[in-house]
């Protein structure tokens, strides 16, 4: 959509922006690491360069050379201020398919107010115009001053695993009042909106094997199992014709939303045709009977991330597949446990391996379990009145259908009340081809940033 | 295995098919088209070179410049002799995938008996044998020769559309008394056998389309449909739980084999055990409670060559997949139409396709019926006898799961009785990575062509 907002960030801001955005941080891929370890020395020069403390940190033990680091600063307060911890992540998503981008995919560039890059928003965009609103704060503001911890992750989008051992290690020197973070999104027309809840995730690969290699689908056809074929069916196995999940006790104990937080929840929420809109498919995912409020944040999901197995090139090819492969990952809602539901799914998968194919789970990430926040928590109000300042309308709450796994940790570490109050609307295509953010989400983080922070030392 | 016998091609021969080997013919993938057409040049000169006079054709109108030449040719003999149709293609399978070749495919290799190389065997190291035993009996005869037309497609793996396009305009000029065809596979521990069936063979591609692009599987999980699960349901749809074909009406009509048919088929036939030493795999493809024999000779299949959908790299990446891609394979056998097969399974996928997604079927190749010859034609038993002569175990009929589309075609517009022998085995593993024909087999063949050209004229 074109932007009319004439406001934009100064122009030292927008050029920071745009060179953190061409670090190419894809987090989970080690041949990024070099990108993401430069990224970090990036930012902590930029946190010392507004008086904080800052050192990269890798987490104690095993496999430091693969692990990003996480930027840690301290910015110290007056006496009897409260302590802020800030996280963000300067992780991306790997960029793929490449040739859907219309532009470099991490060349940030700007187009009627929107600028189009990997990581434009998520979190990149996101976190640094929270920085740029706390560094105004701090040139501007009279009086004393709260103390900032910032926590900037390089794994969050693939399980901020080296970020959890960390905090774990750091333990009290993470304690604050209140735990900020900037990865969310607003409701529809860029309504603030303050998250009361986030959904958990886990990720995990499942891998199949038939035969020792491909074989002619003509000498061997109806003799030898197809493992496409079988993936297919092991995939479809996870589902009931209704689109409700059919691993027996994966939603056993789930915790459904009070009247009130359903109630809060419908009135943020978009139009059936809004999703159509924005997605260019109806939206009839998951669960029939359900609404799309319902199914996204208080419902669980077993969603696959790809399947590959077999021939795709020109032409054809007559085999039958010897092997393949099916990424995967989970969303929880509260009350569900993600390693219980990973053992049934693991058990749910066995059961269905088809005959004669050997069955193999690799590479699970996360384990995150769901998060949901009482609405009545001072912190909450507060946030209320300063967005309130910014936007008429006032703030709404929302339950997130993503994942923020490190929020719930970090929570417990630190002590502190979480507040999530983001940006982010679905034209910005996070996690897929020309993602991008524009001007006036940006300038929006940037004020509640101050704002909030103003009000933190009220 | 490791083969014993020290027989082997002399060095002009070996030569040349090494030489034949080199070219790239994969003739599905218009990138080789150019690697084709050096291919066809070289078989034509060889041709030539044996005294028959030889072109290169290609279909009348429409994608001639993306069609892999046909080599035809022609060596006159006496009045009165038999006319000889020989078939064979020296168009190959894609290589890959190619990280599972012990050796560069496209280079010949030698390992204790056995040549490495993509087409080793199917089908340029069978019609390769087999020409060079034509020549050796034309250069030794005594007396009358027959008259031999040559038909060396570019197209057999991939359909053969150019070739019967050909056939059609020929007609009259490929008239013959048999059409011979060295393309098949021998019994079990190289026991010489006659085709006496072939399944018949289309191959197509499914698109199927969601969102307009990956969609975040946290905000947009349980809202918008997966192409990825899509797709898995679409082609777990296609089979029961037994392994029959769910598509109604697809075995319709089907002519079972005879007792006779039936009774030499298993006769034939290589045990479970066997089939799970060659491929790795139990033979537990297809329907369940049917022999090997039955499953693969006399039932028709409908095997997935091929799946990709999403994300399929390093790690994780949450994304729901906006699109999915499948490719297919139906082997038919007497009794049913290809094409009223293609408009049952079309009208299964269109009405399982899931809510909200969009379904493509494209690149339809093939639509070559199954093939069964009569067991008592004189020349199969003309071939018998040079058979026995060549191995005293003598030759068994076999009813062969693999197709070769244009023979039927050939058949009807040359008036000629097909004979379908060949000396393929399983461990040739064609189509596969490391895919190799032994001396032991290319010399089987060349003795053969000998063998029965002389029988003919006799």
């Amino acid at each position: 959509m074109k932007e009319t907002s004439s406001e934009r960030p100064n122009s030292q801001e927008s050029a920071e922006y745009f060179e953190l955005l061409r670090f190419p941080t894809v987090g989970t891929d080690p041949l990024h690491l070099k990108d993401c370890v430069q990224c970090a020395m990036w930012l902590k020069t930029w946190l010392e360069g507004i008086g904080a403390e800052a050192r990269l940190l890798l987490p104690e033990g095993g496999g430091l050379s693969a692990t990003p680091p996480v930027v840690f600063g301290e910015r110290k307060g007056d006496e009897g201020m409260p302590t802020i911890l800030f996280y963000g992540h300067y992780d991306v998503q790997p960029p793929d398919p490449l040739d859907e981008w219309l532009t470099p995919p991490f060349e940030p560039t700007e187009k009627e107010g929107r600028i189009y890059c990997r990581g434009a928003q998520d979190d990149k965009g996101q976190f640094f115009a929270f920085l740029c609103g706390m560094r105004a704060f701090f040139a501007s503001h009279q009086g004393s001053l709260p103390t900032v911890k910032f926590l900037l992750d390089g794994q969050e989008e693939s399980g901020s695993e080296g970020m959890a051992r960390i905090a774990a290690d750091m333990n009290d020197r993470l304690r604050a009042d209140v735990l900020l973070v900037c990865d969310t999104s607003a409701a529809a027309d860029l309504r603030p909106a303050i998250i009361a809840g986030l959904r958990g995730v886990t990720h995990f690969t499942v891998l199949l094997n038939a035969a020792e290699s491909d074989l002619h689908s003509g000498r061997y056809g109806g003799i030898v199992p197809n493992a496409a074929q079988g993936m297919a069916e092991l995939m479809a196995s996870l589902h009931n014709p209704d689109g409700s999940i059919a691993v027996r006790g994966f939603c056993d104990g789930i915790v459904p939303p009070t009247d009130e937080e359903l109630a809060a929840a419908e009135t943020a929420a978009m139009s059936d045709g809004d999703y159509a809109k924005e997605t260019g498919v109806e939206p009839v995912g998951g669960e029939h009977g359900l609404s799309v409020t319902m199914r996204n944040s208080f419902r669980p999901t077993i969603e696959v991330n790809g399947i590959h197995s077999g021939y795709g090139g020109p032409g054809s090819k007559t085999v039958i597949p010897c092997s393949a492969l099916a990424k995967l990952s989970m969303r929880f809602v509260p009350g569900q446990n993600p390693s219980t539901c990973m053992a049934l799914v693991e058990r749910h998968l066995r059961q269905h391996t088809p005959k004669g194919m050997k069955l193999r789970i690799e590479a699970m990430t996360g384990e995150a379990p769901a998060m949901r926040l009482p609405l009545k928590s001072p912190v909450f109000r507060l946030a209320a009145d300063v967005l309130g300042e910014i936007d008429p309308r006032g703030a709404v709450f929302q339950w997130d259908g993503a994942s923020i796994p490190i929020v719930s940790t970090l929570a417990r570490v630190s002590g502190a009340a979480p507040l999530l109050v983001g940006f982010g609307q679905g034209e910005d295509r996070i996690h897929s081809p020309n993602e991008s953010f524009s001007w006036r989400q940006f300038m929006l983080s940037r004020r509640w940033a101050a704002g909030m922070l103003a009000a933190l030392c009220g």
